[in-house]
């Protein structure tokens, strides 16, 4: 067998873990709860303890395991410390150094989001690239960004955080960021529904989302296929500030290819469609060609991502 | 004397060259004309020449030469040949290689912008911090992306192209690149005065403006800090826009420093009060400190960034 690796997923529900060949193979993949009392303080030991479990399970060779990457909800430093995780109960933990004294491996820690991107650089849409900008639309907006292979973290770990980008000039209400008109307003789960409600709200134009009680982005974007005005009128809001935005971000870093990803990408090709048809309008020409795709690991990007963390 | 480099900055009129410690001290600098004759054949000759005649004229040891970095403006790829340059003559061009054997030193060529951005993070307005995104306001806007120390240039040579970031959503006029809205179009010399004759024109207000013939964008700053109200409102219009072009980059990259330099940028302290009065109200929370500052090399940026590119 081959040198192997660890790729973790930190999540305040469940830890997701998978045992990848450094070539990029998922062999196996499991979960375990998240321990998030007494402030998280059982997390790394109960993750230690999988990894060990699963080498003495399968009986792995020690040697050949190069080490262990793990993505956590909370932005990381250089030097491997989480300054703080509010849905783990963590402060700051320096979770390269304990999760190395525990398991022996060489540890390399990340931010979820940057590490997801990486995972869907590696083995995902963003297969054969050096560098992709990927978007996870779901409650919110995320973001990561990957050049020449490496996560750009920022100088204050804000790097990526493309859902803040201050896009919509008319918006009134306020971010969960505390400004107005960001791209997260419009183009989340929760903005789309929320554009879309304000839309049948100013007048009494024909729906067939009136029909539907407490409807979500999911039947915005089904309605939208099925030709309903105010669900088109909604998706193409969105399409145009994630196509203005994608746009700003290839004048700044001009990646090989934008990977969109969350629970509202589901939407699929009609989605990436809209995005594109106003991307490649509001882009610098050199870029209008690079394309926009949807992500393919799922759920499984930040184990694939954490992976590929350890892997030189 | 310790190691030394040379760095070169080809513009379409004159060369401009310096010899520098590794350390970053520029011992001499000193132009040559850019021989523009059979598109440009002659240029690498000059260059070449020009640098082993300083090296006769000062005695100078060869091996305590690492090299010699050169900026270029045009597009450079990876391997060091550049996409052509218009202002030049050149067609594809592979200076890297050219230079090296007219010389016998290792050459790293890179866009001129770019290179501009790294010899201010090196010796200028960025010196000290690891990554900085520099903006240049001269006829046109252009811009230079440096993180971790390296230049990003993108997939299409397009990173850094902040000028043409499409952020005026009621612009009416086309842009040199095709497009409707750039910031170019309002924060560039050009378009500084371009804004200042519409709001001249839009009514009848006094202002000062309406008495200088052919005014400049210098004159627009000088009647703002009189306060001239539709001088005020121009500048308040670029600052506004640069802001959020600054905002949305800060989302992306989350550079240590902004740098701002080129022509415009002579207007001091009085521009940079009002791009970061904006700056603070559009870019997220983490990144609201994040320092705007001037540029401090000049037109040596160039000289400093291309003898950076062959230091390691």
């Amino acid at each position: 067998m081959g040198k192997l690796c660890f790729g973790v997923d930190l999540g305040g529900t469940t830890v997701k873990m998978g045992l990848f060949t450094v070539e990029g193979s998922l062999l196996e993949d499991w979960e375990i709860p998240t321990r998030k009392e007494e402030k998280g303080a059982y997390v790394i030991d109960d993750i230690a303890e999988s990894i060990l479990n699963k080498i003495t399970e399968n009986a792995l060779n020690r040697e050949d395991i190069v080490g262990v990457g793990i993505g956590v909800p909370g932005p990381v430093t250089p030097t491997g410390i989480v300054k703080g995780c509010v849905n783990i109960g963590w402060g700051d933990t320096a979770v390269e150094e304990l999760l190395k004294d525990k398991t022996g491996f060489p540890v390399k820690a990340g931010n979820d989001a940057n590490v997801a991107a990486l995972g869907e650089l590696w083995q995902g849409g963003g297969k054969g690239n050096s560098s992709l900008v990927m978007v996870t639309l779901g409650t919110g907006v995320g973001g990561g960004i990957v050049l020449g292979g490496k996560i750009i973290t920022g100088a204050n770990g804000a790097a990526g955080e493309i859902g803040h980008m201050s896009v919509v000039y008319d918006e009134t209400e306020t971010c969960n960021c505390g400004k107005k008109g960001c791209l997260e307003q419009v183009a989340s789960a929760t903005g789309i529904v929320k554009e879309a409600k304000r839309f049948l709200a100013s007048g009494n134009e024909d729906s067939s989302l009136r029909s539907i009680e407490n409807f979500s982005a999911k039947d915005v974007f089904d309605e939208a296929k099925k030709g309903d005005a105010i669900a088109v009128k909604t998706v193409e809001r969105l399409g145009e500030y994630l196509g203005i935005a994608l746009g700003h971000i290839a004048c700044v870093v001009d990646p090989d290819v934008f990977i969109i990803g969350g629970g509202v990408s589901k939407a699929g090709g009609f989605l990436i469609d809209t995005i594109t048809k106003y991307y490649v309008e509001k882009t610098y020409p050199q870029c209008k060609k690079t394309p926009i795709k949807l992500a393919t690991l799922g759920n499984s990007a930040g184990i694939y991502g954490a992976a590929k963390l350890v892997i030189e």
